[in-house]
């Protein structure tokens, strides 16, 4: 089948079986495949009272029509699952090779369940999936587990100690870091006894129509070559391009979004990794861009870190010790932890400890603990091991909920909503919690683009949030890059994979693609039992003015968004989808499956 | 003074003087040239009261800081006044090389007041200005006038009989067609007895940054060579390319609106443009996209036709004979009249004839008689001499308001608003009547640029086109050209004036200042007497759904979209702008000043 290959490959390491199914093509041409395949199946075969870390939860890892085909950042894959951490429906992108060598293995899907018995790890190939005993690499970190699976034509994804420990947001990653990396994935292969996985493949997808798709290919790579974003800043910089900018503008956090700029931000920039640290730049497959940082400390060499990293293993901990940040950021890596939640699950930690709640040496500025502490939390070491628990479970412990920086379990990336209206509508309403890259307000308003909107207006924003979540939802499920969007339009999205799927997709299928996928999410979570009172954010962010920066005096406001955005999304004032909407995105159809156990 | 000359050219033809005035930088700054200056210049110096045609009324030719600056489209300039056919605050805005050369004589601004006792021609060097007698020249067509004018190095605009006979939609062009083409301009130089303008000049702007000028400009450069939009479509097929595309929506309008497409529509497309007619491309002044078409017919040679005036001289009517599109199109340009009120006007007088109240030969699909019709409205002879009046005027006239498909009394585009709806919010708010060219939406409602929309939704188009709105007054004030905006951001129009200027614009206060422009137009409008019910479109788009083709079924939802749309920019139920926004904006301080006769 052209687009898609039509195949699942279905893992139950309970029973240790495998097996090769046939995927409805109706589905792939509904979700697409990624995250919206992903979603898909969480959607029907994982009711929202399963337990996240037991036998019935899937990792659903999900390539898209474009994962592996050599576009602009064709490199990209999608893992879908019920997490741990939110207790949402979620899923995790990466631009690890381990997407692209499962598509070339010849699969949409690679869908696992249950428990093993032992530690196993699992080979797939063309012919399918193949269990093996991981007695001995269980215990290691990520680079050592993948240097021993190591294989040539092969791509391979682990977890580390803080995946086998259950750490809430542990993640999935490669040798180079590039990582499922939100959402406690980790922690479910961990808690399957799943320590790795190993993708062989080398068969290209299909295209249907060549003449048209390398057309578009070639005024693709043009748009890419020619865009100042993607031929200049990043691939110059890296995502820390972004620390001075945003510094700039006043909503680069600071000591757990207590402040909006943080004074000695240049000592952490993109222009000081590149001056001090890096070595090359680095690309996933597939990628003109090439925004990753091949990096070196005086002991160590690895990647990043990213703007995010920077923000929460420095600035949120009031670090600005770049040896130190770079040293956590790999540590993270080699231990398989989402640098996001695990620095600002600490920031948390600090603010307790600020506030008299916590009594621990652990305070805002102690660049001295940070190597320790994340050690910590992987081994679920004293403090670490509440840590380890997330922001949100670990300020409940102490009665202090207000000091977690999370919407619906999920930790808050780098950008302070204060400062940018329509991005505090975007994480209250993100379905998998605080998130940046489920429709991404940086663009429109602090970028301009692809259009310049005033960040301090909360009026019009829903609409606009609306379509960027959509777009995502995309861009996540063909397996391309957001990066991307910087330098070509929605309509090439649909002009691949017109052409690679010889079905006819316009600009606007896709965006009604996008609004399914969003709807079907959000149906899981209402299921699950999330409500409108959880499209919200920390008081902190309502409530307290930034008092100093670019954005000193401002609040969100949440309130007067939320009602336009139910308003335009056709769902009712409590948040709830229409059956009129429901049934225009034929999702009135879909039964939510009981598994047999 | 680098980014404007600072220097306004003073005209009173009654006196008979000119002289030369500074222009304060502070209005520059703020109003940026081009079509703010001129909102700045006809609201502070013409009474809304005041007749359109009479002594008082201005003429405010203005230059923006791109406006012959070797920029990609830096070619293009402004006309603001208030106009006989609207009574409306009204800019016109051309690609027409008097602009350019305007500003190399070294001005930012040419006013022209007052009404000369015998017809006269007015030269603009670096000097000032002189007035010529033109007897001789008067009621010469267009290209006549300009080759007894012609000079090399100058550039040359004009009227024709139309203006001359005061038509109220004549315009004002060059000896290629290019014009000041909408709301009676040419009807205005006509009645101050002046028949043409010729400007020479050699002074190239300064700028301030040459080296991030130069960057900044081969940035842009790549981009609109790597656009698909500007690298292919519009130098391909110029804005005729539109025809299959839009009818295929179901939003090409024939039979003056009672239709959404026409048949025949691939007889008058962009395609068959190029095959039968074409001669060469065309461009504007440092343009290097070159939209334009120079044609020929059996008899005769010129340029165009545009998209539009295919439309409203072609399927409106009910006629699909190209050969008689092409040669009306050239007879509009000789004559001097604005196409698209011109064929909007005629075919308003066809439905008339259809409803039995205008006895008349002139019927839907008489292509036999539209060259004739169009010389008796140039000359206002016989039932030309109505159609002269524009749309409103003549259904007034019979009695059926409900036939003239205007807005403030100004002629639809080419694009169905029921097909369309956040086209229909444009049409109904801005401030020059039923236009495009005010915050176009078939970027995001139909191309997909810079996002693609949903063309049925009307929740949350209100935010989008506002943004729209405010860019395409920034490009009109600058002086460039919006088809440019297919392939740079609006952060490029910011880099550019800063670079020019030494000013430090960001892409944010150049949206203000696009904001602060629209506001005061609407300012200029409600003292003009127009309210919050002018703000509407005829009843056949909100009432009378489409029966067939791409768009069926569907009418414009606008009283909600109007609701929001106040709500959005802060302007009361009743559309006055709020006194908040009006401080915000610094319009408080502005002053109406009354002229002294």
């Amino acid at each position: 089948m052209n687009g898609w290959t039509g195949k699942m490959l279905r893992v139950d390491l309970s029973a240790g079986s495998t097996s090769i199914e046939k995927i409805d093509e109706e589905i792939l041409k509904k979700y697409l495949g990624g995250r919206g395949l992903g979603t898909y199946l969480v959607y029907t075969e994982v009711p929202p009272d399963t337990d996240p870390l037991g036998e019935e939860n899937i990792l659903a890892f999900c390539t898209g029509a474009m994962t592996g085909v050599n576009v602009p950042t064709g490199g990209r894959s999608s893992l879908s699952t019920l997490s741990p951490l939110t207790g949402t429906i979620f899923d995790s992108n990466t631009g690890s090779q381990f997407g692209v060598r499962l598509r070339w293995a010849g699969f949409d899907a690679l869908v696992i369940k249950g428990i093993s018995p032992t530690p196993v790890w699992l080979e797939i190939t063309a012919e399918g999936a193949t269990i093996h005993p991981a007695n001995e690499l269980w215990g290691k970190e990520i680079p050592d587990t993948i240097s021993t699976l190591k294989e040539r034509g092969t791509s391979t994804v682990s977890i580390g100690p803080a995946g086998e420990n259950k750490v809430l947001f542990a993640s999935i990653a490669d040798e180079k870091g590039r990582s499922y990396g939100r959402g406690g994935v980790g922690a479910i292969m961990g808690a399957k006894n799943l320590k790795a996985l190993r993708a062989k493949g080398k068969e290209k997808p299909g295209i249907a129509n060549k003449d048209i798709f390398d057309f578009v290919n070639y005024e693709a790579s043009k748009m890419v070559t020619a865009s100042p974003r993607t031929s200049d800043a990043l691939p110059e910089f890296g995502s820390s391009v972004l620390v001075n900018i945003m510094n700039e503008y006043g909503v680069f956090p600071s000591r757990n979004f207590q402040r909006g700029e943080f004074e000695t931000a240049y000592k952490i920039s993109g222009e000081k990794l590149k001056e001090d640290y890096l070595v090359r730049r680095g690309a996933c497959w597939g990628c003109p861009i090439g925004c990753k940082r091949v990096t070196k400390t005086k002991d160590e060499k690895g990647e990043g870190p990213e703007y995010e990293s920077i923000y929460a293993l420095g600035s949120s901990l009031d670090i600005d010790d770049f040896e130190t940040i770079v040293s956590a950021n790999y540590l993270c890596n080699r231990l398989g932890m989402d640098t996001i939640s695990c620095g600002a699950t600490i920031a948390c930690a600090m603010e307790l400890e600020e506030r008299g709640k916590l009594d621990t040496e652990l305070s805002f500025g102690r660049a001295d603990l940070l190597l320790k502490t994340i050690e910590d939390i992987a081994y679920r070491r004293g403090l670490g091991d509440e840590i380890a628990e997330g922001s949100k479970r670990l300020s409940e412990r102490y009665d202090m909920p207000e000091v977690a920086m999370q919407v619906k379990g999920l930790e808050f990336p780098a950008y302070d909503p204060r400062g940018m209206q329509g991005q505090g509508l975007l994480y209250a309403t993100s379905n998998r919690g605080a998130c940046h890259l489920r429709g991404n307000m940086l663009g429109p308003e602090l970028l301009g683009a692809p259009k310049m909107l005033d960040r301090h207006a909360s009026s019009g924003k829903a609409g606009v949030l609306i379509v960027m979540q959509h777009t995502n939802a995309v861009i996540d499920s063909i397996g391309m890059c957001k990066f991307v969007n910087y330098a070509i339009g929605d309509d090439f999205f649909a002009r691949f994979l017109t052409s690679v799927s010889g079905i006819k997709y316009e600009t606007q299928d896709l965006q009604l693609a996008g609004e399914r996928i969003w709807n079907l999410e959000r149906l899981y979570n209402l299921r699950a039992g999330f409500t409108q009172k959880d499209d919200n954010l920390p008081p902190r962010f309502t409530e307290e003015p930034l008092k100093e920066g670019g954005s000193a005096g401002h609040v969100v406001h949440l309130d007067e968004m939320l009602t336009e955005y139910y308003r335009f999304r056709s769902w009712s004032a409590d948040g709830i989808p229409s059956e009129k909407k429901i049934i225009a995105l034929g999702l009135d159809t879909l039964e939510m499956e009981q598994e047999d156990a």
